[in-house]
């Protein structure tokens, strides 16, 4: 892949706030991981597991912690932190296309729509009665933006993203395609023959900075606000139920369940395909592993987990058996040392 | 939230059925939890453990079981069932938009399609050849309809669901959006190198007063139909394949993944991320807890789950580290017991 | 259901390749189940546990293996794979709909874009700046095809499919409706008070004879392409991360999640609801079975299971807060065995 931007080295060190040490006109196009990178490209040592890769590594230049001075041949970019530094320097180089400013011919903009300054709305999208849109937003291509959504500065929803009526997002707010913020909670009363359907009067309000993968579902509140805070990032095909509360700067990871009124505090981390039941409450830096199920409140920081570890189906056929007599070996061996004891 | 709608109390005591205890003439003007009430709003008491709110509850009125008349003083709805009456409330109050009746200048309706009176079709909204809309049918912004689908009576699809052709939705469906009704099941003849396709001849059938959620699949059936009964309601991306039968009634919480040719009885509730392998029949008024698998069909009614319970992962890591060792663990308590015995 | 094609016997024992015994003109105008086949309609025995049905069923004709012959009267197609014969009998009794070859009058197709021969595009997709179609590509309605994606020959993208910048589709790539191909990874560096976006890079690589189900999602590469092999199947509901490499005609069942840099091997199965954390290498022929966790690299083909069997809840809660003690029990034991040892 070639990217059409370059910079040098000076720049670079300048824009990504590190330490130079080689030739500030060398001209970098790239980047690459130490592995793969080529001569002109940019690389860069965050997990020290790759560090023996540093003396074969052919890019041009390496983003490195000064502890790794030593074991780096050639150009280097020095600094504290190369992941963040590496992060950075990935919108330098980000190469994917440029909306058109202004509305596309084809979509359909309510007459009562607030649009702000530099907004790109593409083909076939529809924006309904009362939305109100920042500057610099874009609506790419078949979304659905429903009555009276707003919408802050610089937020960017992606081909087909549907957000129904009422949903505030604030600024920076990145949605992907196949999104859809807004459906209706899940909520029935079980009139004992069958289930009336709650409505749902509530909305969903997005902070600042939040992130929003492809295929993921956001459902309103049932009276009040779903709630997502500032700086959440959230992966692809995340469900997050009506009423819940996700704390500032959390990262809910791809394929995470997250049933009704559920709270999760801040930088808290949802390990891919977990799952929470509902009106649980989790503490700030609380991190749950892939795939695991978090079905009573959590007060306290640290790692939480469910389930088995791997093996050949044969092996864990015959200890899922034995799962099942658990309670039996803990009585029968319990007995054993009764009888011990005695003795 | 301001809601546009304002009811007195003794028009609520007709609509919801309830005995008014206090002032007929109060206005209420919505919804709200006990805790979080103000004046002029109704709140429920349904599950007893909020009984203590009752005291300090801010609402103009309170939706209340005959049981708990005295724990409550102000003005009361009594019934019942009061989070039933609640549902019912809701939709009084419901604000959410009312589409416009009539095609939108940009939908495309094929020329063969018959549709009902007080049809509302959405910008973009394209409808195939040879589909049959009922009366007061809801079809969004976006939202594709294919050849030969039929829809009953009041049925809303939200902006951007898909239904593919020869799907037949009852009255009274609602899908959310991102939805897709109708995809090819999951069908492949292993020839020894590659995958040789199914293709998949039947349709998907629903009932009626069926919910669908957001970001829902439900395959289409490779010979005859799947069938999803009436009253079901589906949460968000739920995954129901090709061949399944889902009775009446039946509750399907999100994220739950449901494999080909599984009959599912009635009155059943699927808890959030659970699964069925394929080829399972489960009877009526099963509950599978959340994130739980059924692997084996269930011919009682009961709750059933699998998995284990969350613990700090530094504990969990010890004792799954065990369960590989269950069967060992299992048959060495056993000798132990034999060689006990013998003495 | 009735199907409109019309085969006689004799044209499909030539057409699956098996040998006929009964009446050439005998004429087939569908396929059914040994269970529901009426006159008229053609069957087949591929699991040999339904051979008991064979006597009773109302099938003009069987596909059949040789060893089941004098189980089965009337009509046979004798085949040493019924399966594949089926499947590829459902290829000829197809009756999904034709699209209408030609750009529909409201499609949005970029002047830069070079189409093949014999394209449908339908209502209201979009196709952006650079895209390259092959020949008989079908864009169903409602899609988005970001710049400079190329589509090989025969693909089929379902309704409001989205396809972001830069993918590239081998030929015959069959795409389910919701899905999305191309989002960014899920890429964040920690600045240890937000996180900060690594704009990814990379992009999509799909083989040839690939199919994807309905709300799938497959991430865009992080500096280089994800990647997809020849005739990989890929279920509806699955998610796809960045960087993962999945080898050819491996096959990804329903709902199930893969994280970043993830290898696969070739003809592995994954089942439904299964999950691979990040950065684990699969080799080839592994099986994972239903809502099992692969958290650690499998080097040798075979199958792999976690988690436990489904019990009544009542029983599964004793034995699963006897997991939380399985370490102790563990310990408990090998004392008993040392003291025993001891005597």
């Amino acid at each position: 892949m070639t990217h059409k931007k370059k910079y040098t080295l000076a720049q670079l060190a300048e824009l990504l706030d590190a330490k130079l040490t080689g030739d500030g006109q060398c001209e970098i196009t790239g980047l690459a991981t130490l592995q793969n990178a080529k001569s002109g490209q940019l690389s860069f040592l965050s997990n020290p597991s790759y560090a023996g890769q540093l003396k074969s590594c052919q890019a041009s230049a390496i983003l490195i912690d000064e502890k790794f001075l030593d074991s780096c041949p050639g150009y280097k970019l020095v600094t504290s932190s190369p992941y963040v530094a590496f992060a950075k320097a990935t919108q330098l180089f980000d190469n994917s296309p440029i909306p058109p400013k202004g509305i596309h011919d084809s979509a359909s903009v309510d007459t009562s729509a607030v649009l702000g300054k530099n907004v790109s709305i593409g083909p076939n999208a529809v924006i309904a009665a009362n939305v109100s849109l920042g500057d610099d937003v874009v609506i790419a291509a078949g979304c659905y933006v429903g009555e009276s959504v707003s919408l802050g500065n610089a937020c960017k929803l992606h081909g087909n993203v549907t957000i129904y009526h009422r949903v505030v997002l604030g600024n920076n707010v990145e949605v992907h395609s196949g999104s859809v913020i807004g459906a209706d909670g899940f909520g029935f009363a079980f009139d004992g023959r069958q289930s009336v359907k709650i409505h749902q009067l509530g909305g969903v309000k997005i902070g600042d900075n939040v992130e929003i993968g492809a295929g993921t579902t956001i459902d309103r509140g049932a009276l009040e606000d779903t709630e997502i805070g500032n700086g959440v990032k959230i992966d692809n095909q995340v469900q997050i139920g009506h009423n819940c509360k996700i704390g500032e700067h959390s990262i809910i990871c791809g394929c995470t369940g997250i049933a009704g009124s559920v709270t999760i505090g801040k930088y808290c981390i949802m390990g891919g395909g977990s799952g929470v039941v509902g009106h649980v409450t989790i503490a700030d830096k609380v991190q749950v592993s892939a795939m695991s199920l978090v079905s009573q409140s959590i007060p306290e920081p640290g790692m939480y987990s469910t389930g088995t570890i791997q093996s050949k189906t044969s092996v864990w056929k015959r200890n899922a058996i034995r799962f099942q007599q658990l309670d039996s070996i803990a009585k029968r061996l319990k007995e054993i040392e009764n009888s011990t004891d005695k003795k």
